[in-house]
């Protein structure tokens, strides 16, 4: 799906963008692959803590992340700076051990999604903070849990769908 | 999210599982983490045509694929033998360059989801001869185009919802 001359199905951007948290990601190809979705969705990428990788111009280049610029990338050194840039924003939190499906999160326009490093997700002092507001994908088979690009991807396209922000899609010519 | 050990939001396997098939597809970690998204949801994975990649014994557990032998995968050599072996199953094709939403879908326990190649997607014969049934993911920013892999999980996810398959889910404890 790289070929970007031709028409595509396209809708507004959202009056107001959801916000994509990953708490110290360590892998680049995974953040990677996150801002692509981001870009895709004009939804804004932070980036919090220590991450596992570089991100600046060269290293990104070098990783042929071509979409780089076309993403609203913040960083913070904690999840307390995060806090502050959005005060009004409601957070959900997303892990493998959440109790509820993220299909009865209520996501409305505006949210924060924060999602956990890959090898362990999000610290159990945090999702015990927000408890009530951490949510799973469930799965049936004999792999228990996602990746977490394809977790993010699920995630924000069914938050996206259930705000009607997918609504009115039409095909357009690129500009 | 990969501590196998804890409590997971889980929901039983679905009584007629969806088949995701990808045409020729190029390369092996988008397919590698596609396959990790239907051992997750008990969905079959079919591989058509010319691989750009080794799927032996030895290449798999060279690529780390851990969870390779937990999947369904069934390889054809043409779409034609992919169709004999589902003669019920009524088919599902994405493209960014479809027309409608994948929300509009309508999707069906049992059906096939067919991606086409990270290059140039499915071929235009094949989505001339299946109008009607082909479909887009709607996208809004600077990137008018997602990964693979992502695609598939996200348009895998919301067949899945679409047909009660996550209605239920509740916490277990591994076995």
């Amino acid at each position: 799906m790289s070929d970007e001359t031709a028409a595509r199905l396209r809708v507004p951007p959202p009056a107001s963008p959801f916000h994509v948290a990953l708490l110290e990601p360590e892998i680049p190809q995974n953040t990677g692959s996150i801002a692509r979705l981001c870009a895709a969705t004009c939804s804004v990428l932070h980036l919090v803590g220590r991450l596992g990788f570089r991100i600046d111009e060269k290293a990104v280049r070098r990783a042929g992340l071509d979409y780089w610029h076309l993403v609203d990338v913040r960083t913070h050194p904690d999840l307390e700076h995060l806090a502050q840039e959005l005060p009004r924003a409601r957070w959900h939190l997303f892990s493998a051990r959440g109790a509820r499906s993220y299909l009865d999160a209520a996501f409305a326009p505006g949210d924060l999604l924060l999602f956990g490093k890959e090898s362990v997700g999000l610290p159990d002092d945090l999702t015990t903070a927000h408890d009530g507001r951490v949510w799973g994908v469930p799965t049936s088979g004999g792999v228990r849990s996602l990746n977490l690009s394809n977790t993010v991807g699920i995630v924000l396209f069914e938050a996206l769908r259930g705000t009607g922000a997918l609504s009115g899609a039409a095909l357009t010519e690129p500009t």
